[in-house]
């Protein structure tokens, strides 16, 4: 259940009506300033302060990506787990993972383990860069005995089509094929195993899963996606996502062809093309390995949890939606935390107005309204500079949430 | 008559109920980029940009210092009229001045003729400048027949008690009392005259009101003031704003007794004693020669612009007004347009809410509240430099108005 901030009698009944006034607070995180969580008290804070009987409902969002854990975590009120796995080159590295309270529902993040800030210290290594360690983490989560694995893909450092992933869980991946040499012993097939990363993934002749976690095809999987790219192609993982891993022209040339490879194996193996999938391109192509050996299932991020925090229930019964994101642009509403809140609200039957506040406001109010946000404001108090702004995110999200507030039980009667 | 932009069907009729929302937009300028008037047509577009049937009323105020002369003549739908007179230090000089559409009333701004801009090439002179250029303003005011005049304080460059705007309507200023010298010539007596300013004030021995312009003592005197500071004293007008115009320790002394002794050359002239008057030390003193000598009226200037303008019948019968200024601070709730602009919303019985939009907000939702704001917003998108958020006014006051019209429609049923 959400936290909710209990009803105090109305201070003045004659401006809230008959009943405290109902609003839900679903931002996501002020990436490099606050948590999702905290920017939803901070929020919480400027409402009471304008609406002290207000009823108030904490659901920090998160769009799938960075931060999805601490947000699900916040909802859940429950601690992460963690657990010494490797990062995206193979060194040690302790990352967080979750599981909910009652234990049915455990969330790994792809930039956990395998995410590019973990290894910003060697530098970009696109063709060896992988995610085994994410698959660790995820063995952990089935060893904890959950239904349903959430995977939060984004951040990632490698383009290895989810083989890493899949090696992490036991599966392993063969240079030529066990078929050809029905009598190795294991030491000898350890030997013709590939390295992990896209210059291993190139090549994979045999995929074998006899290791495979037992768990691994019992459960559900949710991948959450924030993309629509497929996995290969002009518009595939090592053609649009490459390069900002540190993917030469010609690395690119070498990945797009390995991942091309890889779901031909896997087509062969499985039976499931994941060439073209839309969203496959995510995560340097992991969707591509869990679709079709794990049945994976692709979701919208933002959506995705927004239903894992009872988010649409809370927004059906709201007077007042307040959600927020460090910039608010383009991008915030083709997929984003904003554009999933704005969606819910606009399909409710009560229709609640969603004010959007925002350390920028890039979009126009006009395209803001047709994506279901009635309003935007920016926490900056005038001329700032972004170091100063990061500064006072708390106090200014407290005050433009008061004011916010105000300006709506001005004419709520 | 404040021009109206008026109604047309509405397009979303459930949610603004049976008629179109009224909104008043009132605001003070954007110093240094945008006059009263521009600020209310750009937050006009963003108004009716979120409720197109909207019934929008522009009545741009001002605290009755700069700018006030613009909001008046924008509101009556008049041009301005010119006159060459002098500047503060004598120099031949083009300034504005106005008369209502339909002659009652006429607007001089001390600051047009005897402001500080207006000398800023030769450097500050606090014991030579002067307000005759602003006398020879309210003379030319009298000659177009107007039954009030109201006289703009703020942003002097003199500090001579009013003595130069007398001299302007037809004052002569005695060195010696012409009653000890009765068979003087014209040229004898012009040669007893003071000059000009301060230094010449401190001479003053004498007042002949015989040449005083004949309307002069007809009309209704009207002074916006924005300053409860008396004439003289440590409150004072040569100790609190003498250092500003460039006095130093000695010349805020000899300004100071200078005052004093004018003001007691006045009382014993006329039986006002205006030493010790709040607002009197306004504007380098101004109001001591025209409280005394032609009864003039001190009045908190945004308050007097708002009735001028017909503000107070305006918010009586709105749903929602903005207002807004460059900066949001502590002064803009004690005197300021925004104050007088909620006080004017707190006192109506319909209450609307008063959203200000300003440049930049500094003062705390709570402190704003207080002074009647239900909610203030700044203009900034974001982290962004003061010369960038300047450039973007006109369409950021047009974007922070449609969110906050569409937030006050969204529960407005």
């Amino acid at each position: 259940m959400p936290p909710t901030t209990n009803a105090t009698p109305p201070v003045d009944p004659s401006r809230t009506g008959s009943r405290p006034v109902r609003v839900v607070i679903a931002p996501d995180a002020f990436k490099g300033s606050a948590t999702a969580a905290e920017v939803a008290r901070h929020l919480a804070d400027g409402v009471l302060a304008a609406a002290p009987d207000a009823q108030v409902t904490l659901l920090p969002m998160a769009d799938g990506g960075e931060g999805t854990l601490d947000a699900l975590l916040s909802v859940w009120g429950v601690e992460a787990r963690e657990l010494t796995t490797v990062d995206a080159i193979g060194r040690p590295h302790r990352a967080r993972y979750g599981v909910s309270a009652d234990g049915r529902i455990g969330v790994v993040e792809l930039a956990a383990a395998s995410g590019l800030p973990g290894v910003s210290d060697v530098g970009l290594q696109p063709l060896h860069a992988h995610t085994r360690g994410t698959g660790a983490l995820a063995a952990a989560v089935l060893d904890a005995g959950v239904e349903e694995v959430v995977v939060c893909l984004g951040g990632s450092a490698s383009t290895d089509g989810g083989a890493g992933l899949l090696t992490g869980l036991g599966a392993r991946l063969l240079a030529h094929s066990p078929a050809t040499v029905p009598s190795s012993t294991d030491d000898e097939l350890a030997g013709r195993l590939v390295p992990d990363g896209g210059e291993g993934l190139a090549r994979v002749v045999g995929l074998d899963l006899d290791a495979l976690h037992p768990r691994a095809r019992e459960v559900r999987w949710r991948l959450a996606v924030d993309v629509t790219n497929p996995l290969v192609g002009e518009r595939g993982a090592a053609a649009v996502f490459g390069p900002q891993k540190g993917a030469s022209e010609a690395d690119v040339a070498f990945l797009d062809a390995a991942l091309g490879r890889w779901a031909d194996l896997l087509e062969r193996r499985t039976g499931v093309r994941t060439h073209d999938l839309p969203g496959a391109g995510a995560a340097g192509g992991v969707p591509a390995a869990l679709v079709a050996v794990l049945g994976a299932e692709l979701e919208h991020g933002a959506t995705l949890v927004a239903e894992a925090i009872g988010l649409p229930a809370a927004v059906a019964d709201a007077d007042l939606v307040l959600t927020g994101e460090g910039s608010f642009d383009s991008q915030s509403v083709s997929g984003k935390v904003a554009d999933a809140v704005g969606a819910l609200a606009a399909a409710s039957t009560g229709r609640p107005p969603v004010v959007v506040i925002a350390g920028q406001v890039l979009l126009p109010a006009r395209r803001a309204r047709a994506a279901g946000i009635t309003a935007a404001f920016s926490i900056a108090p005038g001329p700032i500079d972004l170091d100063e702004l990061m500064g006072r995110t708390p106090t200014r999200l407290t005050e433009v949430a008061a004011s916010v507030t105000s300006l709506y039980l001005g004419s709520w009667r």
